[in-house]
């Protein structure tokens, strides 16, 4: 619980130093946030009424698994988006400050399965044959540095666990794909836009579109007919499985318009008339954080 | 390598006993098989030449990134689906032989977080209050309760940590949702379809789509015109961000036909025709594993 008594409290996919608080962090400040051990534990924080807000990854995810975002938010809860924030991924090299003189004698390198994954070609080049050592987050493996000064090791992770664990950065930006980017989402109870400093200036909404019984090849044409004749523009269609049996499936699709402008409402009105389930999760502005140069 | 000098190297996600483990027996059994700690690293052999196959998680993958796997085969190399098999994901709570009368007074229950938040409501209704421990994979947890007879704890994991570690089954099917796969692909350097017993009757075929520069509201849907009218039924579509910047996006399209029939090679000449660039991965079949009741 933070010190002021009226502040949210804003539940995140943890641990403390992990990408999405990185994320939670950059929205809300320090007050309030609380680390969760996985998605539906954040997801539910929000649902039970313990926390306002969730933060969790949607998409090309670091710590989370985003299917899981899209299941829960789908199947279990009534949850809207209130914002999203886009943060570049980048991953750093970093050890214990009694071995800042010693990167050359590096005997192993600790970080989660998916932070080694994304810097393969660096590690391939600069440290081929050092064993790689999996952790259960970047945070985790920081950690592990920070406690065991005599050891010749190193971490991959970010900028805030390189603070937090107060280790030294020795290369930043390893990472293999640049402009690459994780999505969080900010969910809440109500639909609402989280107004901050910095959004996009054209709002987004999000969908969920089941199509009629009758699946047969061109509907999906028929659905996008009724955004594209409208010139709506999507930034993002997605077909997942519904969990109801093989072969039947839905799509979250992403529209840059407020669900309340005219053309949107006729664009849900038309969807429904062609027998689609819809169901919207609010409409939203995106936050964009800028790549940072540590120190 | 494999007793038989001529058998073919599959590298998959491991560690053994994963779940891409399992994948990758079904599709190949047990000679040949190859464990690597990462998706490149599985890619990679096959790219380089020292395996002939890679087995990796595509979708609603447990332990895998599914993103990486897409950015590895559209970045990096050139790669062809060869097959893909689906398994359902059935998630088990084991606990060492030593502990087998000790269900009830479980101290701390280990498992990778996506396993430990598949079975999110089963842990809050059964185990409420019980620490849950992540571990690097949900073999690893299974690895580290049949190493610790004395310790009263339980792992969550396949049916086949159970067997290779010599668990007891406590309870089966404690995942959330049922009707949930992981669909896992086969990839190697060569276009073609490998042949088992048991597959779909329709090929599939993945194509990756960039559309044109000019990149107005309404061209997917002239891109899905290309498929309607000529009634290809699409079984995915999925919009991707580019890594050359925010706001550009290619699309993976799964498509219900040979990339040889007539009718393909009419929509992607159409496709190329509009100023898309098209990349195929191939025609290839799809294959199920059922549930199964372990023992």
């Amino acid at each position: 619980m933070s010190e002021h008594d009226y502040a949210p409290i804003i539940s995140y996919l943890g641990p403390e130093a992990s990408f999405t608080h990185v994320a939670a962090k950059e929205l809300f400040g320090q007050v309030g946030l609380s680390a969760k051990p996985t998605i539906p534990d954040c997801v539910e924080a929000v649902s039970s009424g313990r926390a306002t807000y969730a933060v969790v990854p949607l998409e090309n995810a670091l710590e989370g698994s985003v299917p899981l975002t899209i299941d829960y938010m789908f199947n279990e809860h009534d949850l809207f988006i209130n914002a999203e924030l886009s943060i570049p991924i980048q991953q750093h090299l970093m050890v214990n400050q009694a071995q800042a003189n010693a990167l050359d004698s590096i005997e192993s390198i600790h970080s989660h399965p998916h932070a080694l994954a994304q810097c393969h070609k660096y590690l391939l080049y600069q440290y081929r044959g050092v064993p790689l050592i999996q952790s259960t987050s970047t945070a985790a493996a920081a950690k592990y540095v920070s406690e065991n000064p005599d050891k010749k090791i190193a971490a991959i992770g970010n900028q805030l666990a390189c603070e937090k664990y107060n280790l030294h950065m020795a290369e930043e930006n390893i990472h293999d794909f640049h402009f690459n980017h994780t999505r969080f989402v900010v969910l809440s109870q109500k639909k609402g836009k989280l107004e901050k400093h910095g959004h996009t200036e054209i709002p987004k909404t999000t969908l969920m579109v089941k199509l009629p019984k009758d699946d047969r090849p061109g509907v999906l044409h028929q659905v996008l007919s009724v955004f594209s004749w409208r010139k709506l523009n999507l930034t993002k269609i997605e077909s997942r499985p519904l969990k109801t049996g093989l072969g039947n499936y839905f799509f979250i699709i992403d529209v840059l318009e407020d669900e309340e402008a005219p053309l949107m409402k006729g664009a849900l009105e038309e969807l429904k008339a062609l027998d689609c389930s819809v169901r919207s999760f609010g409409t939203y502005y995106s936050y964009e954080q800028r790549p940072t140069r540590p120190n």
